[in-house]
C-alpha cells in the first residue's frame, strides 16, 4: 500500500551558532526510534541552518544607504532592515506598505528577502538571514548523515513563502541534496497509454509543503521532519532547478 | 510524537459519470483497513469529481468564436479548446505559445483554465473540465462520509498547478469542506513569548501538496489520500478564503 509517514523529530534543542545539526539529527532520529533507510527524506526548517551558521545581524550596527532610506519611507519599514534586504537581493520587484518583494540573491522571488525578526532571538534589534548557501549546507549534512548511518537519503531545507495570487504561506524548498527536486513524468504513458504532456512535478516543493504541516510555521520547536515512503529520483539536484528561467517568466 | 500518516486508498476503480464517490471512498477506506476518526482528512484529485460529474466536452461540438480563434492563433492551440478555456474563465491574464494564463471562474489564477486532455478519456477529441463547484462537491461528500461513519473529518479537492516563478506543478486546494483552509497564528506567542506577525499559513494548500506526492501527478490510479495527524481548525471554510484579494495582488 502506498503510504507516507512524516515524523517530527522530538525534543530538538534550541539551535545556536555552531550547533552541530548532524548530531542533533542523529539524536532526534534515535529518540524517535527511527533507523534511517535508503530513500528516506529529512526536511529542515531553514531557521535552524541560519542559526547554526550564525546568520544574525544586529540592526544597531547597520548604516542604511540613501536608497534603503528611500525604499524604507515608501514601505514604512526600518531603513536598517531595508539595507539588509537590499544586500540579500538581486533585484527589487515590488514595494508596498510593510512589504518588499525581491529576487533573493539565491534566485527565488520572496518577501523581504526572507529576513525575519520572529524567533530569531529575544532581542528586537537582532534579525536572522537565510543560510548563506542552502544547497551546500544540505549537501554537507547529507554527507554527515550518510557517514553515520550508511543510508542514501535526501535532504530538503524549507522556508515558508507567500504566493502571488493566494493567501497564506506554504513551505517551499530553498536547499536540496541527494534528489532531483523535479520529477519529469513527461515520458510516462497515462492510463490510456498516451504520452503525458506538461507533467514536470515540483516534488521537492510538495515535500517541503507537506513537512511544513508538522513544523508549525514560525514555530521552531519541530524543525526537523523525517519522511518515509515518498517516491523521488536520487541525484545531485540543486534548488535552482526549481526556479523558472527568466525567459518563461510572465509575472515580474 | 507528532506524526502524519498519509495513505493512498488502494484499488480505487476508474471513475465514470455518475460514479458514487462516497461509496468508492468508504470501500477504499475499508480496503486500507482505516476506520475514520475525527480530525482525519480525505484529499481527492479533482479529476475524479470532474469525471463523476460528467464534465466531459466533445471538441467536435464546439464552435469557436472569433475571439477564441484570435487567441488560438496567438498561442498555437486548438480554437475549440480556447473557446472552452474562455468560457471557464473570468479574465485572460497572459498568452504565450501553448499557454493561456487565466483567472478561472472559480477565482484562482491557473493555466488553460485547468482543462486537460490527459487521462480524460481514450478519445483525443474529448476534454475534461474542472468540477462545477468544488466546495459544494466537497461539502456534499463530507455529509455522506459523516452519515456513514459518524466522524468529523475535512475534505480537500486538489489539482496540480504551475507557479509564477517556480518550475514544476504542485498540488493546491480547489475545493474544501469541514476546515478552515488557512491557519492564523498571528495571535500566538513565539518561543520567546513575543506575538508573531504575518503568520497566516496556507494549511489546505500544504495538505493538497503533501497528498499530491501519493497521487502521482497526472496519474489517477491513487486519486484518494487519507491523512491522519494534521492539525487544522474544523470550520465551514471555503476555498475562496485562499484567494488573494485583488487589492493586494501585485502580479497581474
Amino acid at each position: 500500500m502506498n503510504r507516507v509517514v512524516a515524523t517530527a523529530l522530538p525534543d530538538i534543542p534550541l539551535v545556536e551558532p555552531g550547533s552541530d545539526l548532524g548530531e542533533l539529527t542523529l539524536v532526534g532520529l534515535e529518540k524517535a526510534g527511527i533507523e534511517l533507510q535508503n530513500q528516506d527524506i529529512l526536511v529542515f526548517a531553514s531557521k535552524v541552518f541560519s542559526k547554526a551558521e550564525g546568520r544574525y545581524f544586529d540592526l544597531s550596527e547597520i548604516r542604511p544607504s540613501p536608497a534603503a532610506r528611500e525604499i524604507a519611507a515608501a514601505c514604512d519599514k526600518d531603513p536598517r532592515l531595508v539595507e539588509l534586504i537590499l544586500a540579500e537581493s538581486n533585484q527589487v520587484l515590488r514595494i508596498r506598505p510593510g512589504l518588499i518583494v525581491v529576487e533573493h540573491r539565491l534566485g527565488f522571488v520572496c518577501a523581504n528577502a526572507g529576513i525575519d525578526h520572529s524567533n530569531a532571538t529575544s532581542d528586537e534589534e537582532t534579525v536572522l538571514l537565510l543560510p548563506t548557501d542552502p544547497d551546500r549546507s544540505a549537501r554537507r549534512l547529507l554527507r554527515t548523515v550518510a557517514e553515520a548511518t550508511g543510508a542514501d537519503v535526501a535532504i530538503i531545507i524549507n522556508d515558508s513563502h507567500g504566493r502571488a495570487w493566494r493567501q497564506g504561506t506554504v513551505g517551499i524548498a530553498i536547499g536540496v541534496a541527494g534528489m532531483s527536486p523535479l520529477t519529469d513524468r513527461g515520458g510516462d504513458p497515462d492510463i490510456f497509454g498516451r504520452t503525458l504532456q506538461a507533467t514536470l512535478l515540483g516534488t521537492a516543493d510538495e515535500i517541503a509543503a507537506g513537512a511544513s504541516l508538522l513544523q508549525g510555521g514560525a514555530d521552531e520547536r519541530s524543525p526537523i521532519v523525517h519522511l518515509r515512503g515518498v517516491s523521488y529520483e536520487p541525484s545531485s539536484g540543486k534548488v535552482s532547478d526549481l526556479l523558472r528561467p527568466l525567459e518563461t517568466d510572465m509575472f515580474r
